[in-house]
């Protein structure tokens, strides 16, 4: 599908909003800041875009529905659980790498959503959350996972994987994929070594 | 060692100041609010702490210099590296669960300490994660963990412990023991059960 100039534009936009939103915050980002950062006017850019509180919910429901669906995609693929969780740190790893900033307005600045989106994003996230507890609970029950607390098995998952964002730069010594492959190893198989 | 009335007076001071910093953040909160709290006049606060400043310091440095005496300590026992991450691990949960305000604290509003304490406190972090990256890498080397990236196993390690903060309050279904055995489960033994 060809993007049209106009959708190019916009994207052009909220990445650069995306960018702002994390460096100065929310609060601390005007729409004329946004306009200078593009190199538009402000009165076109509204052309575009009606507000920044437009741009807060696209930035963050676009990462969302990314979670969301791919969830939906991996819960269906004819793979182990083991597989699954996999799928899913990578998929963690590959949003923080390659789309940072948003990832970033996500996890912190959806706070700022206006009702009734709040509760919108609020649900999304507790669903995505649920799905991904569903994975560790069937792979405990399959015997492929170990016994361990669900809830405290999955928050130790999300959060290991949380300091990609603040740390990760290309050309940190490290490619994306051995980022990845170290960081399952660790969760998935252990530090240690089996005896 | 008895505790004198001044020390005691002081103690309840920082304890006060580190759950409001945390809740409104060390911009949001004012001597005022805090002499509120501890059920003072601010006027005779100021015979036990000079100002907001040496608060945020010496809550910082509490929690920093725990971390660092712990890890001398840690580093010197007779036990395997496997028993040292693990008591490191343990190190933080107990220290989120026990004194969360103070952790977040040093977490979070270090960046508002004036120099040279700043560079004080950045130091004896980055002290610290070498001392932890150390342990990993000799563990390697020794053969009881996997041959993992150290930079990517210390930050997943040190980052999946984070959530406690967030989410840990007694009563939640789960003692803080539980919480601990769980996590040291992932991080060690992998979410995998071996083959």
């Amino acid at each position: 599908m060809l993007k049209t100039k106009r959708t190019v534009k916009r994207e052009l936009i909220l990445a650069e909003a995306a960018k702002l939103f994390k460096d100065r915050g929310y609060g601390g980002t005007s729409m004329r800041d946004l306009a200078g950062q593009v190199g538009m006017e402000a009165a076109s850019m509204y052309n575009h875009i009606r507000s920044k509180d437009e741009l807060l919910d696209s930035i963050c429901f676009r990462i969302s529905d990314t979670y969301i669906s791919q969830l939906a995609q991996i819960q269906a693929q004819a793979t182990s659980y083991s597989g699954k969780i996999r799928a899913l740190v990578r998929l963690h790893i590959q949003l923080m790498v390659e789309d940072g900033a948003a990832v970033s307005v996500a996890n912190h600045d959806w706070k700022y959503l206006p009702e009734p989106r709040l509760s919108e994003f609020k649900q999304a996230r507790k669903s995505y959350e649920r799905g991904f507890a569903a994975l560790i609970e069937a792979g405990i029950a399959a015997g492929e996972f170990r016994p361990v607390n669900v809830s405290v098995a999955l928050f130790t998952v999300l959060s290991a994987v949380r300091w990609v964002e603040l740390w990760y730069r290309p050309g940190r010594g490290l490619t994306a994929e051995e980022l990845e492959t170290n960081i399952i190893t660790v969760l998935l198989g252990g530090l240690e070594r089996p005896g």
